[in-house]
């Protein structure tokens, strides 16, 4: 579990730099699909990756919109300010937490029952399948997006695999 | 890991159904970003899965080009052909695994070590990147991609979640 975060993160990274280098008005211009932008993209995943991992612990999630973080350094403060809290929580993470029930009640009243292994994953799919929209509209600006791969980042320290 | 590979075979099989609705034209039309197609898209993950899965039997893996696969049902006849032993593969998949190692040496003589757990990682979050891109492109052309959603899916037994 925690190398797919590590490699999200890794990749968040990444696209942050990748941004240093673009021009905000293509960082905000609204685009087709998605949450329909690179910045709001990259706000998104934050927001959805804080609110469950506080779902999780029972705490009061994010209800703020984009409109307060409408440039790269206030995305990337805002993520500054999270990630301590989810590396915590996911830096804990421990198997026998995988069948926990997180019961959440519907605004039309079905109750709703998922294990914390599939929020986990959940949020894991998330950003991947957001970073890859970012990646069409780097193309359709002429850039290249960054690469997605997960071997190659050293997520699994050497001497560990040195067996 | 096994949940992670259940939850792009879900995906894979709404995509197939969701191109069913779409007339061919579109599914093999070029496009800005990936690997430049709806239809070469799914060949592409398809491919991609298989390959490494073959690889880390130590298997010769999968040669062929697009284009000898562009209609739906070729490329659903593909992975109907290919499925089985990827899904023996990732069943029998053991935590044990993990730290297995890959080298490969590359055109340059560099050699890379990866574990069987990074690859196998790689090729779940692979697919869900080009599933993105999928999703930017069906609202190019007005529809409603599939959910990404992982929760929701019934991926995990409700046997499982009732503790």
């Amino acid at each position: 579990m925690q190398t797919m975060f590590l490699y999200n993160w890794n990749v968040r990274e990444d696209w942050y730099r990748w941004c240093e280098e673009i021009n905000e008005d293509e960082l905000l211009l609204v685009r087709t699909g998605g949450v329909g932008g690179i910045l709001h993209t990259l706000f998104h995943i934050i927001d959805v990756e804080w609110s469950w991992i506080r779902i999780l612990q029972g705490k009061p999630d994010f209800e703020e919109s984009f409109d307060g973080y409408k440039s790269l350094n206030q995305v990337r403060a805002l993520d500054d300010k999270f990630h301590e809290e989810v590396e915590e929580f996911v830096r804990n993470w421990d198997d026998d937490m995988e069948l926990n029930v997180l019961e959440e009640t519907m605004p039309d009243g079905r109750i709703v029952i998922d294990t914390w292994g599939e929020v986990m994953r959940h949020v894991i799919a998330h950003e991947i399948h957001h970073i890859g929209q970012l990646s069409v509209w780097a193309r359709e600006i002429g850039k290249k997006p960054v690469s997605a791969n997960l071997i190659g980042r050293g997520l699994v320290p050497i001497s560990k695999t040195d067996k």
